[in-house]
């Protein structure tokens, strides 16, 4: 029913994460109304990015080197390695500021219900790594994966590393959380890893 | 913090309508995922498209050629025009199936506001083309700037072609409506173009 270069791109907004025709038709005749430049930019930018991103050869996060600037930057402590799911975990936690060592991406979950094994994931990268480093942090969600994926990684760690200090990132009532808002698995961590004030 | 290639393409993600950093960023990290045929494609149909999409010069709907697929079908009643906003409109329009006039395209609203004036508008060549018909259909929005747009033309419409039947769409309760979740404007009109059972 569109003129075939809009159904054209339609199709292709379509391929993205949550957007249905709708959005898919605002985006595109959205981008009919921008400059030549723009348009010029934003396919520029896709072609680019499946040319020169790749997964940092340490660490697996995204960069569009060899290696990610987080493992390039001498100032950061190596000995700390915080273990998440994907690039974008990296970027949540360097918002904070708070964290000065390194990171190690695993580009996925174990999952059972998608099929997703150990092997698919990076971490035999990872066991190399920690024999070098004090303590893993594992920070993967909070979620069935997520809970799986540390546990496995905990006892994968504790074999090969003994001394190895292995932590999990705290579980509780989010900051702002009202106690008669949280659910009941969000409750029953937050008692159980209480603290002494 | 993104590599630069990354960090270029959530910048033009972030130009698309209702798009802030996290869908941008969600969309960004997802093209990294598709394959390297579907990024072409996808950058291709967004050059493509303002390369080649033009407005229609007989109606201002947007097409490929000099003229669009409606305006060239000669099975359309050219003697009834149905007056919309934006192309998107009469793609919603053409989805009902019901309507075998012809269309013709504001591109706009006339909007005090936003500083738009009648002589923005696809409006002149509307003009011209309702001296040769018998209905013109007014369907701008049901909002302040589609009633006034709606009201402008009438008055020229008459004056310029005063034997010609000019109506505007009907206003009242959308299918599935429910009354007392109706405001006051809907419920108002639905009350004044009350027809006979």
């Amino acid at each position: 029913m569109y003129p075939e270069s809009l159904q054209a791109l339609i199709d292709s907004f379509r391929r993205l994460p949550g957007v249905g025709l709708r959005t898919a038709e605002r985006y595109a005749l959205n981008v009919t109304d921008l400059p030549q430049e723009e348009i010029e930019a934003f396919a520029s930018a896709l072609m680019r990015v499946k040319e020169t991103l790749h997964h940092c050869r340490v660490c697996g996060n995204l960069c569009d080197g060899e290696e990610c600037s987080i493992c390039r930057d001498a100032s950061r402590n190596r000995r700390q390695i915080f273990v998440v799911q994907s690039a974008k975990d990296v970027m949540a936690m360097e918002r904070t500021g708070e964290y000065r060592g390194v990171y190690h991406v695993l580009n996925g979950l174990i999952s059972s219900s998608r099929g997703v094994m150990p092997e698919d994931l990076n971490i035999e990268s990872l066991l190399a790594r920690a024999k070098d480093c004090d303590e893993v942090i594992l920070a993967t969600s909070a979620t069935m994966d997520g809970e799986t994926t540390a546990l496995y990684l905990d006892r994968l760690l504790k074999q090969s590393c003994p001394d190895i200090l292995v932590t999990r990132i705290a579980h509780g009532l989010p900051a702002g959380g009202m106690l008669d808002y949280a659910d009941e698995m969000t409750l029953s961590h937050a008692l159980s890893d209480r603290r002494k004030m």
